[in-house]
């Protein structure tokens, strides 16, 4: 039995809310349960110097958390002089997840650099991130077509990510902070909307797993991974 | 005229909202028309190592802005390494009007840590952080008393902020982003709910300025601060 | 009764010693009582990036204090590894005031560095740096005038600060160390030498004050700054 | 064909150097073809805040490369002053790898940190490192049992990693430089000498990949990791 | 002939000017012609963690440079962020020196941190460094002996330090400047005031030097050094 | 008697292994006994701004020690964030030192960087790093020269290094560890291999020392480099 009682398949309550932001490019505040990621998507005419005079453009992504996101209070990476390794860890996560899906010719010489901000944690962070900037991006792109600076969207597939995890000898999908935090194994997946694996990354807890719970964590977030895919295209055209 | 059609006097449409975050021990989205700030009261039983032993409490705050809060992305302070001058400069104002209406022997050897992010900018954003943090204190403090761990509330008065300028000639209260970038002449002011000047920061943009003038910017201010404490005790009722 | 015994509305003795540094292109060791601050001014032919091209000069400051220009020692900030938030602050408000006062055209394209660092500290060290550092930058306008490289003197006034504050019930004006430590209201007030204000900062220590209080400390600094500029005047001419 | 005209499940030479360093408790210089990593273990009386009498010990891991380890020089992190997001990725991968099969209530509460230096860089530094590092943990704990620290071995199984890839659309065993950066889809398996699976993490280079590739990858990271285990049992005994 | 029209063995004018600092322990403006530095002795009753509990003390140093001291402007190091490894360098000197000739179980458990900062710069600032630092050093040490805090000086022996090089061919003492940027040969002497040597740092900034030359900067240095230290007890007696 | 059985004028055991590194233009393992350090040469196609355009090149070097190459682990500068004034002072001693034989306008406008990292430390790495980094930068010229883009080598002369003390009483050649902690008096000394002074750093550990001990160390010192010198030629030879 999980805490929330939810089924073991089940996500939790998922809401992509496109422009959240008024500035931004492309915004979507994703909110998969009590977990709440505010990701932007910024158009800058400029790319990194390893891409210039390439006609490529680039895509990268960063990622911070509000100190009082989480249960107790985490220290302001800011005022800390530096940003955690599992920050940056995140951050590397979500940029090659995105670029797995865009085509940097058709992007033109420019970067898109997205944001992602939780303003409330309780578990799945990183895969909110992944799921909401996707639809900022997209926004993004969207907006350069409008402009008439693309002829067409450079972003070949849809991408989103879901974690599962052994919790109490069960498989289970989207994992909550109690559940987080007490899982035997915990696995992150970034797939596409044609369900293609872009990245995977499991590890073991407790004890060490084996193959075939390796494959029960696989099919259960491609179910999720396909529901998600269904919330970015309905939060797409409602933006 | 003013670019939003406000009149001289007016502020922006507020609203205070509290209760935003679900971990934090007090919390209020502060909204000062398109200028957004979350701000989180965290209780911690410890204080600073110069008032330890001492019977007294603290109250400190940080401040900072989402990178695209902005009309063009700002660099991550947190990437960057260190906290710009003026985001030290700003938390170190939220902290001081803070103090200043604190019984810090009544608030026991605790600390309260006030956190402000910027999620969305457009003029004012120091204030809209005075302002919502007090409710942000004043809920974490109820909750203090509720929970038995002091007598009575150490807030002895309500303290708010806004900002006022000189905008082509005119005196207005609470600028917004194309005013305040244009002002000749900037003020912010810190104000107890009965009239009294906790923190008055006046700066000539353009030409200097003279002493009518500067009392012409305290009386609007005295105005707006009267109106948002009305707004901070109907956000504190509503918690 | 003041601990110095001076008069209210008395400066401490005051020295702006011109040409105090041989390299410098202007430089003053400006001398409040106790306070002891050297004010350097460096002329660069070369602006910040955002002024390239504009045909437009800058003038920027940096403050620091020696470890022990402090009662006790204080840590230097080079060996910390930054500077903290009230030295950002002070130089910032250096660099706004002496700005007020610059044509930035008539100065052309190059940059102007003040560097104020505080040799002995007794309170007010932030006024004496303003005080002196137009001293600097005035000498270093002469300079460029001197050698052809501008036709005239690109400062349209003359810019001096001075502390007030209410101790012990009285407003009193140029505080000292042990005043500034125990004063319930604290004041900083720029002004040009015709006694219109550039920047005003007022905190409450201790109890918040009211309007009539703020005039009466607007009303000492505005005597204060008269002797101030006179001073500045005297030392310009024998520079 | 693979550059290396390797068999696709062929790892590359293996050698695993026990007692490289004269002064650490553990050490072992390991060697994957042309990939070089100095393993050290460093035993200290004395745990992390969280763990202090807990009665528990902690195992953690420190990543580097030497600046001339790569194909062209790469910027020493210590002169950088931070260490980039790829090296705390590793780092925290290689201390997470170890604790899996350390027992740390049979460790008591002391801390073993682990440095793993590349000193020549060709493809499959992490898992050199991981695979290396066990050797170092073991012979560091073998000496704890040696001196009557503890009773017996902390250690609850042997740990190994390495590196697989979809290359030319072959999958193959123990990526070397030239394979690596050309690979389409890159794997890094951790596993125990008994085949079960303590941490995976593949990325899609080029195009995602699909559960078959993933299996084929996995059977492949098993086959490796069994030989490597013998490679750490003869290494163990050898020290 | 020098561009001083210095003889070779000729110092520069000498100024030990004790008491500089109102706040310090012990303090010493120390001008060697042109450079000037002033050197502040502060005690505290601490000491770093390896002497804890040891019943002996410290003394240590730090050295900076106001940024404007130099010909061109230098960037302030706290700005920066951190020090250069010249500055590291020459504190470390000074540091070095100075414990040469202090008994630091007759200093007791107590730390002396000497600070150097340079407010005038026309080469040679190490050494006016360490020859100032000796004078507030033992006028601090005197005010411990004068509060009952020791029992006697626990400095066993004068020490002040000098320039040498080898300027167009010939052997000179205390190069300024011009000398030190043109010079062959820079070798900079520690020695105690009975004609023993501490330090000794000698570069060939052009052709290598053999141990003759050697020699005869030394003979230089000794003479040099015995003036330093008349210089040193008058200081001394004067303050 | 010496801890190691050596007599006062003996080396340790030295071992100077060309080639050890794969990937750099010139390399170097130094083995001083117990001390091994191993030294690279990386030329790249640019020189430091100062330099652009002046038709010279530029030789530096960077030191650092992994962490257990101590006897007790040392934090790794990398994690910590900066490189202490120690590690700043060394690299800044083996560019200088090499330098001094290199003929920069030889070079052309390029730079060689050079870097020693000590795997394993016993007293004298700064002296084992300078005489590797020779050999290093040997190669690496030697390679410029054979591929055409320099017709000649820069380097004008070999240069060595190798420290010398003061042992309970008696001058020894090449401290080992046991020694160096030991030493009343500890100098290193960077010659040419034709015994012309390049560097000499002499410091008092205990007591001062005078101009006679100075000269006995200076000859140990000039033997020990006659062989290291010896050494290197047949290292180059090898390589």
């Amino acid at each position: 039995m999980r805490p929330s009682g939810r089924a073991a398949d089940a996500l939790r309550a998922i809401h992509l809310e496109p422009g959240f932001s008024k500035h931004a490019e492309g915004s979507c505040l994703a909110r998969f349960g009590d977990t709440h990621v505010l990701c932007t998507a910024s158009v800058e005419e400029k790319v990194p110097p390893f891409l210039r005079n390439s006609g490529k453009g680039w895509v990268t992504a960063e990622y911070g958390m509000l100190p009082r996101s989480t249960h107790t209070r985490t220290d302001r990476e800011a005022a800390r002089g530096k940003q955690s390794g599992r920050t940056q860890e995140i951050q590397r996560l979500i940029g090659r997840s995105l670029r797995a899906v865009v085509d940097m010719a058709a992007l033109g010489e420019r970067q898109i650099k997205i944001d992602c901000d939780v303003l409330q944690a309780d578990g799945g962070t990183r895969t909110a991130a992944v799921t909401g900037s996707w639809v900022a991006l997209a926004i993004a792109c969207r907006g350069l077509v409008a402009a008439g600076r693309i002829p067409a969207t450079p972003i070949r597939a849809g991408v989103a990510a879901v974690s599962c995890g052994i919790y109490k000898g069960t498989p289970v999908l989207d994992l909550d902070y109690l559940e987080d935090s007490a899982a035997e194994t915990d696995a992150n997946f970034v797939m596409t909307d044609n369900g293609r694996i872009v990245e995977v990354q499991g590890t073991a807890e407790g004890a060490p797993f084996d193959e075939s719970e390796l494959l029960e964590l696989l099919r259960l977030a491609r179910h999720g991974i396909g529901e998600l895919s269904l919330h970015q295209q309905r939060a797409l055209e409602a933006a």
